[in-house]
């Protein structure tokens, strides 16, 4: 493995002064935690759905983070209008493939979503990424240590695939794009107790590629950030709840020295 | 009354073994709420509510949890529909009868749901339940000790009229079905100052009724775990906030001991 | 400045007597929040946004509160039916003019809603009120502070023109209304670090006027409150997160004492 060229630290220091707006079209159960991550950073966040504003909304922004959790077929809808205002202004799009696998209508949406926009960050856990690379994966029972050798590569042809950058989350996050595969180790077991913790590494991904150098670092950087967060909020909490509470707060808190001493990337 | 034949901890460790998916068409004020204890529990919860999707998500689920908080009238047609397909897979479905009562098109989608879905357990307060049974009760001014042997009755009513199990939660829940009554008395008075413990009641049910020897003893003992997370998040809560985020953390940790020693259900 | 005649506890102690129903139609980010607020306060919300029974709802309710976070044109016609159900029952609306200057929608859908319903309180922060007023202030870069001046005759002169009252929420509250103009200057600096102390504040006011003297003392009662709630969940509080639990248990533990020792509410 190659010694890491990345500096997290920077970036995040990067999103408290800029202040990015970061325009979500998301599901209705994490909906607030998406947007309580993106302020704690630092960002500032929006989320509106309507066709009638969302070209205007995505075109304010500084990166656009679509969730498919609780999709409906108007709501992709909107998401297309605002990820075509974000294509024609160059803003980020970050896309959750949140429940892909699930029904015929995720896969369906995710095929239209990918095909109408261009994106340049797909997130998911392996089963989501391993579906929207049109591997029929079962969600349950993916053991992500076993198919290590496996993730690289399947990351690193999606990524080719829709020329973006992907980014799989697991006890291992990895980081594929523009020929660069990255990983990173930081993070909590606990963080896989709390509903909503995928939505929020997306809604952390979308800040940092605001003001990133490139989506490829930018990701990797933010699951980074947020691993650590996971890693202080662990300390001394009696369990998903009160987790997730100081897992919002490590994130408002990152220091330089936090960042530094805990960040593990890999570039690989 | 009879001594208590219903043991409680076996049903929550075969909700950690089997993780048990359940499906949620729920209201938006307390989506995340249902979500989390369902995680907290041990198994899965999902939340979806396209029309296209929601017969084969419900397919998938080990139980079905229909929540009319903020109900449409699409809402309820897309209610319907992960309904028949609940029933058709032979999974249980759990009514949560928020608000009846409120308004017509309250009453109205209550009937129509119950006349159109096999349910498997209708949940709700003294005065939702009564107006389900047809009851004209006015929602404030029920007062549940002095009503206590209507509730019985009206709880065991019920539940002869549609076939199906009746939970009436209170200070002390009620638990009617296939002839049997069981009541609950665990709990703490502050569950009833945080918004959300009711909702969050139907999705402990369901989780337990995913798994259950039947549905009126899954019901029972879903509400008394419940109610003994409750009581353990009460020590020192200063208030509904704290007090909800340690009642998540209470339902993840809970253990045989404290269980089996806490555990009040009566039959009645 | 004039001295203060107005008394924030007794109000407090009203709404914890008569319980009012505060009807919501409101954004889907900090709809939770929203409800507990008003529920830590001692009264009831109700969340409910079909068209077939919102007229009802809003009948039943002793204030509506109307927030257009995520508005689209359906939910703002259900606005329109629940705002004029109100004004027959004679019940207070607030209207809680959310992103008013983000997008064409917001600020078209601003003046409808102004036009068709008698709104009896209008609230934003310096720059949304501005926007509403026909000003062109750029939400970004608005400093409270340096036109301090301007915010009361913007706030008077807003309130003259829709014959209402009107509080701007900032560092400092300013409520104009009736002829009257009180400042409130409770608070806390990581009450603009939380996601939804905005909204919270609409129904925090809403549930004041549920029950208050008149509406402007109402909202400057109730935003009074709302910031001394925040000056004691500062204490130890370390983030966002930890904040927003103990500003909604602060607000349900305000008494007497805390509330008559800290309010800071002047008449200017």
């Amino acid at each position: 493995m190659a010694k890491n060229d990345l500096k997290v630290y920077p970036i995040l220091e990067k999103i408290r002064q800029v202040k990015p707006l970061i325009h979500h079209l998301t599901n209705w159960v994490t909906i607030y935690d998406c947007a309580a991550v993106v302020k704690a950073l630092g960002g500032s966040p929006v989320m509106a759905h309507a066709n009638e504003e969302v070209a205007e909304m995505a075109g304010m922004a500084q990166a656009l983070v679509l969730n498919i959790g609780t999709l409906t077929k108007d709501f992709v809808e909107a998401m297309k209008i605002a990820g075509k205002s974000a294509n024609a202004k160059g803003i980020p799009v970050i896309f959750d493939a949140c429940g892909a696998g699930a029904t015929r209508l995720r896969d369906e949406k995710c095929v239209e979503l990918l095909r109408e926009i261009d994106i340049g960050i797909i997130k998911g856990n392996v089963s989501e990424i391993a579906r929207v690379a049109g591997i029929n994966v079962r969600t349950k029972g993916v053991d992500t240590a076993e198919i290590k050798g496996d993730i690289y590569a399947l990351a690193a042809r999606l990524s080719v695939k829709y020329k973006c950058t992907v980014a799989v989350t697991g006890k291992e996050d990895v980081i594929s794009g523009a020929g660069r595969t990255f990983v990173v180790k930081n993070g909590h077991a606990l963080m896989a107790d709390v509903v909503g913790t995928g939505c929020m590494a997306a809604s952390v991904i979308g800040t940092f590629a605001a003001v990133g150098p490139d989506l490829v670092r930018a990701a990797a950087a933010g699951l980074s950030c947020f691993g650590i967060a996971g890693e202080c909020a662990a300390v001394n909490s009696a369990g998903p709840a009160e987790f997730k509470v100081k897992l919002i707060d490590a994130l408002y808190n990152l220091d330089k020295k936090t960042v530094e001493r805990r960040q593990k990337i890999e570039r690989v």
